[in-house]
């Protein structure tokens, strides 16, 4: 019945995903864990304060690894200590080493339910995760490309002038620098954004690098990026918890391709029930093999 | 600053927008009037009765035209005394009657907003509508084919077993009998249905019929609909009130053929922004030509 | 991890309760019985044409009585043939034998959760709800004078220009005639109402009146009376489903008095946590203890 | 019709008003501004990724007071460079001369809405910019000891085994060190808390302690305070946007010993409608009138 949410991670990604989660009543229980166990129960804390002005409650515990033994979805959001790296591949030494404690853990607990990873490089340590879990891959996802793809939405909106919530399509790859928008599937209305140009130019370039730019300019203003990541990954929780179905870009393992990759999937109670495989232009076809080369390279050096 | 809607017609339709606004909290004032002053006062005295049990409060107001001068967005819901008619043209010597009677009063108020119409049959009473307030086109528009596509994606979404808001695509023409799912539009994470389908056989124009006769189905069981309709409108009036510039498809004016008809557009803090015009198949064109054709017949014949 | 409602009854209260519960995305699965089983599928239908419009996904089913079996809360709302009747107690013996048949089919399925009942007189049929179920009187309550709680918060809350929501208190009883404001109770920002009085003169009784005929003043308007308890029963579920141990008033056992009787108490995910008893007036004592007794003779009486 | 907030100071406190602002829809435009224009722009950038992924859209721009013209509600968040303070009467300095920067050019926008300061000290900071802006004292008030009263709610809950939300009841005072919890007005059910304690022994000072040090020992873990600040602010913002007249413990001007100190007040869309004065122990009385002197000391010390 209770709806359990654990997340591994109270740094700024984490604890905005409790906030986001808190704030909207999206589930019952959520168990914060930190290495660092003074801010994990000082976030928990936090949280507890907004009880009184929520609507639905949600009771929050700080610390407990055994109490994730019946949690539903458990979100990973470990982080580096330094975020102002140019390329998210060099995070992979720190959080790899931080994953590989946290997941003995999370199994020992008795654990059996979806697990959620947002640490970076994602679509790697989603991978790590999945083999030292021994969870099947259906269970284990990363947020891969949703960010990314929130911020395709939010630049093509902003261009012309529509909500991005009426943005459909994805970008697919890496959530790093060799994700690519796929032109292909974004529309508006059922209108390929082509066609509703008019008489405008666009330099569609430049979109593109807006939106793998977009976390980058954010980190040099604020430091860290936590908004978007932690909204989407709520949307997420909430899919697996209420058994949705609903179809979202996430790091997803491609069989073929032998690595966690971004692309459309369908999302319900036992994590990724379908990969979605929209035909793609031969171009973006190249681009998508070409990514899962970048991130299969680094999953193969990873032992360095 | 408060967003005031007003809502004509306390009937089932008229009734259950305002409960969903009010358990929303998508305005702040709301404005109930209909002909049957006490059934539209016990409606009001209702929604009241659950300001303690809200998230955001909602003032609800009956039977005063006059306080929908300052109104930012009217639904008009006025039903015709009989449901469970065959062919939803035939209503329209009633409603067309009431309507008449609604929106001179509407005027003179000195309302400056928005105009969304359930009536029915939709399209037909939106271009009365349009014509005696004096509004401009992109001003007044109808509910149109916005419950006949989320029909669409419910049955889609439920033979695909995947959430209907993953689906997107657009029902089209007439809130009638003459409207038609445009397939080319239906797709589901940007895959075309019909690749989603493997090898099962899919007989679309059953589901065609599915959609078409939901509203039929629903009717003969409880005798009215309104949950799916009711959602839809507190949709598109949330889309008003921010000025969020989504798409929904709606009855809009189409220029060329003089009518208005179901399409996807833009709706924004000045009611439709933009028609949306998805490139269709020759069969999809012509199905909404003779769709518009069918709604121009009704409109031509109406003084009969 | 699902959360699982079932509701019986497809009437006015039951559907909107349903529909409640869907827009607001409270529950996961819904389960809707009716013994006229095309209205109850009609009304899922309705509901499943809400899900590309809403938030959280909810799947409905229709008159699946061993679906029950694993559900978290069920809501009995079945109602009787004729609702303006003066006198809640009549309806007796006609929702009495409703539900006889509805309990045995509840139990039959292996149901083992918490039943929450609106079925008037709603104290009475809790009680024989729950002696009809054999479960603890923990697990059966019935929403009581939650309703009525909900009109003196919109009375007070209108007459002080407050909102409702800010209003303390409660009406404790019968649901029914012999109901009483628990005056001592109401407070607006821990002030006692009388003191925020200033110089107007305010005739309580008349506010007395103006709640306990709230629901008959509706009822004569709109024929029937369902958005106040529809919210009321939908918060009620979410705190079961939640396990928040929230304040509500609702019928639950008086183990002195023998019966389901109105009053504040904590509810949890087994139902009534604890009965609160605030200190009342002699006067309001009394009232009690009438009100009670009105029930037991209710009760006694219920097998001429 | 649009209901536009501002928000001035882009760090935690500021930000993550936005973000439960934008996560709820709880306005329609967005205005954030902070001295380093770079850190506004990108916490703007970060919230606008969200409008993907949220119910109903919000527009957010970065930097611009002129937009704040015709803003319904702006939120004072200026932070000092250090937290990590033992007194809040030691950001004064520091703080004073941030608002006395910003408020001039608030004015200059030609603003004439309602101003909430969450600035610290809270109630002094909230006096020098009701003095500085012109605006009537109703206009302007502070978050005060709402934060200070979900504490109470949290720590009361949580010992009862009761959701805070059914806690009512007021800390009172400046927020800081000489605030006070009003257990006269604290209630369960309309319960004083006393008379729920069963046969456990309470120890009030150490819950009056768990409140008062609840901030400071968050602090102490995570560095800052912001998820429970935020969400009442939300609250408030909601309160004032929908002209709800709810009842919040906010600092208010109290006539009488000339500060702003925190108290129960009913909050609409002009600000602070009414205080409510609730019946207070001597004892409490006196800890108000103290808590009151520390205030009045540091506005009249403030110009050294």
């Amino acid at each position: 019945m209770t709806r359990k949410v654990g997340i591994i991670g109270a740094g700024h990604v984490g604890a905005d995903t409790a906030f986001s989660l808190v704030t909207q009543g999206l589930c019952d229980i959520l168990v914060l864990i930190d290495q660092d166990q003074k801010k994990a129960a000082s976030q928990a804390l936090e949280l507890r304060d907004m009880a009184s002005l929520t609507r639905s409650r949600v009771a929050v515990i700080a610390n407990d690894y055994a109490a994730l033994g019946d949690a539903d979805v458990i979100v990973i959001a470990v982080g580096p200590k330094t975020l102002l790296r140019e390329n998210r591949l060099e995070e992979l030494a720190e959080t790899r080493a931080a994953v590989r404690e946290v997941v003995p853990k999370i199994i020992a607990s008795g654990f059996n339910g979806v697990i959620i990873n947002i640490t970076n490089p994602c679509d790697v340590i989603t991978q790590i995760i999945q083999q030292s879990s021994g969870l099947p891959h259906a269970r284990v996802f990363g947020t891969g490309t949703s960010l990314d793809t929130a911020r395709m939405k939010r630049v093509v909106g902003e261009f012309f002038n529509v909500d991005p919530k009426s943005v459909n399509g994805f970008v697919m790859g890496e959530h790093g620098e060799s994700q690519f928008v796929a032109w292909s599937t974004v529309t508006i209305g059922s209108c390929p954004v082509a066609d509703l140009t008019g008489d405008r130019d666009v330099d569609w370039a430049e979109m593109d690098t807006a939106v793998r730019g977009g976390g980058w300019q954010i980190l040099q203003g604020k430091g860290w990026t936590s908004f978007g990541i932690a909204t989407a990954t709520a949307r997420l929780v909430d899919a697996v918890l209420s058994d949705a179905n609903s179809v979202y870009p996430v790091a997803t393992w491609d069989d073929t391709q032998k690595v966690y990759i971004g692309q459309p999937a369908i999302i319900g109670g036992g994590g990724v029930v379908q990969r979605l495989q929209p035909e793609l232009t031969s171009y973006e076809n190249i681009a998508y093999l070409a990514s899962a080369r970048v991130i299969r390279a680094a999953v193969d050096a990873k032992e360095d």
